[in-house]
């Protein structure tokens, strides 16, 4: 088996390259997002639905927790539910994504209501809470990885948010901001944790079919966004335009 | 509670309305396919992708029976799995599927490995098997009664199939005959089963709720056909219409 295990610098290139062919900052979306082209409903229906997704990373993360029996590493993915639900009365990415929310036009709590969400949505957020949940240990740490590729994604969104739309400003898009400092954090542990634990091909295998999988739930996002609201192709049950206004 | 409870015939006819607003035959993906215009390539996908949903139905009834403690219930259950796995030699759903993906050109061999299937799909479809895992016994039941609406478009599908496409005969397009036999059976007893357990509003709801759930899994899938094949953005990984031909 070891002959065919890849040294660890070979390895992070493997998984960094699915990250170059297939992480979602390559979606016509995210360049019609940027660029300033997308319309204010469409902003609308991808704060709604990228809503539902940012709602279930603090389950994710806690299906983690529920299977992960050494307390050293339970301790450290604390901070993950920590930084998305944050404390009792304020705080957490999810409070500032209704913050978003509110600054698109929309009604808070109508978002955070998760009505609307389009199922399409809801299917591929949830294969991720069931891969976190079910998949081998190594490959439920390493479908957090495409926090690889946050960064730059992040970098670019709150550029273009702030150059294009009169909603984006410091406390609007806060939620981004955040995500540029407690991303790396959580990348770093786990990439060394995932080097260090991947000991034969397969675990390699295993880690980077689990980073590919994360981008497929990403990028399956989009495609439905695009469809439902680019091209005007709701599916029944959907968020209308009209609906949810602030 | 049951001051609210709708009578036998109002229900069905609830239940009946849910087919009638978002049931696939309403989807454009079909009116494309029954009425000639789709492409070869286009025919390919659906057959590629729609063989996942298919491949999972036994799994889908085995997970069901899996938690179903009556044996009269299991008894006449697991007909459905014989109907879609054949015997161990022949028959079954699943081979006469594998004909129309040969007759149009695919090697029903890489179309039976569930390479090249859209991420979305298996997202959709893997949505239906959990639910029908673990979501309450009616509505596991109810989210089968697609099958209701299932006759009409497959006669429709097998009039359009034989009148506007050349592969089209009656051994190519043989899985559909087989379900206009099948499904009726499935579907009255299913249907006189969640009627008479459902003795509570909420029993009502919860079938309502499962069956619009499942018309989401149809509909999502054929959202994400169009996307990929009719207005060509392939998701990464998916098939290319030059795999996996004959």
């Amino acid at each position: 088996m070891t002959i065919h295990l890849d040294p660890p610098d070979l390895f992070e290139a493997r998984l960094r390259q699915i990250g170059a062919d297939q992480y979602h900052d390559r979606h016509r979306f995210h360049a019609r997002l940027h660029s300033g082209q997308c319309t204010a409903d469409e902003v609308r229906a991808w704060v709604i639905n990228r809503w539902y997704y940012q709602s279930r990373i603090p389950l994710k993360d806690a299906a983690f927790m529920s299977r992960c029996t050494d307390p050293d590493l339970r301790r450290i993915w604390r901070s993950r539910i920590e930084d998305h639900d944050g404390g009792v009365d304020e705080g957490g990415g999810l409070r500032r994504w209704l913050k978003l929310a509110a600054a698109v036009g929309l009604d808070p709590d109508y978002v955070a209501s998760g009505v609307g969400v389009m199922p399409a949505t809801r299917f591929a957020v949830d294969a991720y809470v069931s891969f976190v949940r079910e998949a081998p240990l190594i490959a439920a740490m390493a479908s957090s990885l495409t926090e690889m590729f946050a960064p730059a994604i992040h970098t670019n969104r709150i550029e273009g948010l702030l150059q294009h739309y009169d909603f984006a400003n410091a406390d609007s898009i806060s939620y981004f901001r955040h995500r540029l400092n407690e991303a790396p954090k959580d990348v770093d542990f786990t990439l060394r944790w995932v080097m260090a634990h991947a000991r034969s091909r397969e675990d390699q295998d295993l880690a980077a079919g689990a980073l590919r999988f994360k981008t497929e739930v990403l990028w399956a996002q989009l495609d439905a966004l695009w469809n439902g609201y680019v091209e005007g192709h709701i599916p029944p049950g959907a968020w209308q335009p009209h609906q949810g206004l602030a």
